[in-house]
């Protein structure tokens, strides 16, 4: 289902181009980069840019609704870091004839979710024009504990954990979701998180990238994949299943772990209010989905943007 | 000139909205950011954004310029404050039918600038949609010697002095100039920039920017501004200072000295390559043209992006 030259080969390519640079911790290809400041500490950086009519219908979902989700992603690759973030900068296309007001609810959104993980909005760039709403959003953050959880540490035998439930974000938690910033940095204080990384894209993109990263496999168990319960309201002769496995923008955590510490979070369920569940584990090669006793290869399928 | 409910009075109503942070020893209002970092030293960060039909026209400038010009813009804002650029991350909207070969020329070309400045593109977001290319980059960067030069620092008295010359950057300079980050670097060594602004706006615009910041007035001497030889190209009834004046996108940059570092600078003209000028001075009170031996109000008319 990867569509040829698509954006993942185009990322392929550009870590290809990517010289190495001591000041660089974290290049190109995980949820952030992370740079050695110079003074001391380290940077978590990372971008994401919301384009009208792609990520969102303006008028469906209102300005304050779409400022909150732009800042949110972004804060979702930090939480995917296990990462505190700090500090925003946004820069917005807006519509020409929208005017001041959709600014400010914009604005007002962003600030919304800013103020909710304690990140100071502290500059950005406002430019009006013919086209749709655009909003780019960069969020700065700190490591936390033992350092940024990359997606290329898993290792076969883990276990393979998930935050929440999977599945028909299209049912409004795309919009309004909450990044997994605070529970990110609880599991990583309690234990040792191999790799981790959001799910934007869909779960079986998503972990295919922990994966790959990680030069390893993985089985997914299917009857223990939890669903969202918008799965339910969805009537469109897909699997509940199917869309656990690739509906994209669940924005909750996927990440493998020893077994012990894996026993260990689920015995305790220590993140408050929300579930934590095995889903599969971290084999050597192969990605696989076992159903019923029975185990068939996975395609890694979920949403990617096509590059012709 | 001033739109009414323009970007200017947004990003006034936006400064009004931030809240006070110990983190943030610069917000938005000036040409960079500037964030305590958490293990020491300081982080600049600057967002700009690029839009088709509004910024670049992609069939006339093809997409390594937009490109350069994407990552140059921002490593203006760096130097507006002295600074030294790191790290840089890219979010972009390709047009959907537009492809590969676009994003890895637009890559190519923010490569050629970044590289020029020693500053790591460390990552990005790429997506595609239906509407025109957008590209948004945001440059961290750390202040150097003296700290991040301001735009708030300018006391009356002080000489006004410019880089290069200005006007008629229509004629290509938007997109191809070089952000003026070493000369800028070089003069905060020499002496003490009580503070400065990259001209993106326009001469008039941006230092009444440094003027409302500083509590003081300025008058400019008509004579002494430096016209760039493509005003010279246009032929469209405007005068040639009025050119100098209001076109925007020179990224050149304006500051304010004490006279006695003036003089040195204008007797030693440190910066290789590049004439400075004294085109006037900070006064009490006033936005002034001085042209033949008469003071006349200054209007800061320059380019804005109106907000309707």
């Amino acid at each position: 289902m990867l569509a040829a030259g698509g954006e993942f080969a185009y990322i392929d390519w550009l870590r290809r181009q990517t010289p190495a640079d001591p000041r660089v911790l974290i290049g190109p290809g995980d949820d952030t980069a992370a740079v050695r400041w110079p003074g001391g500490g380290t940077c978590l950086v990372t971008t994401d840019m919301l384009l009208e009519g792609s990520c969102f219908r303006l008028a469906e979902a209102g300005a304050r609704r779409v400022g909150r989700k732009a800042m949110a992603v972004n804060l979702s690759d930090i939480a995917a870091m296990a990462g505190r973030p700090i500090a925003a900068v946004v820069s917005v296309g807006l519509p020409r004839q929208a005017g001041r007001a959709l600014a400010e609810e914009l604005y007002l959104g962003l600030r919304d979710v800013a103020d909710q993980f304690d990140t100071a909005l502290v500059g950005g760039d406002t430019n009006s024009w013919d086209g749709p709403l655009v909003v780019a959003v960069t969020v700065l953050g700190e490591p936390t504990g033992r350092g940024p959880v990359r997606r290329g540490g898993a290792q076969p035998g883990d276990w393979l954990l998930v935050t929440g439930g999977l599945g028909g974000s299209i049912r409004g938690k795309h919009l309004d979701f909450t990044p997994r910033v605070r529970e990110a940095q609880q599991l990583h204080a309690l234990v040792e998180l191999h790799a981790m990384i959001d799910i934007s894209d869909g779960l079986a993109r998503d972990l295919h990238h922990i994966c790959v990263e990680s030069g390893c496999g993985a089985v997914l168990e299917a009857e223990a994949i939890p669903i969202a319960a918008a799965v339910g309201q969805l009537a469109n002769g897909r699997s509940p299943l199917d869309h656990a496995l690739s509906d994209g923008e669940d924005f909750e955590l996927v990440f493998a772990v020893s077994p012990t510490d894996g026993q260990r979070l689920l015995a305790t369920q220590p993140v408050p209010g929300i579930q934590l569940t095995r889903i599969g584990e971290c084999v050597a090669e192969g990605f696989w989905l076992e159903q019923g006793g029975q185990r068939r290869p996975l395609t890694p399928a979920g949403y990617e943007h096509p590059l012709a």
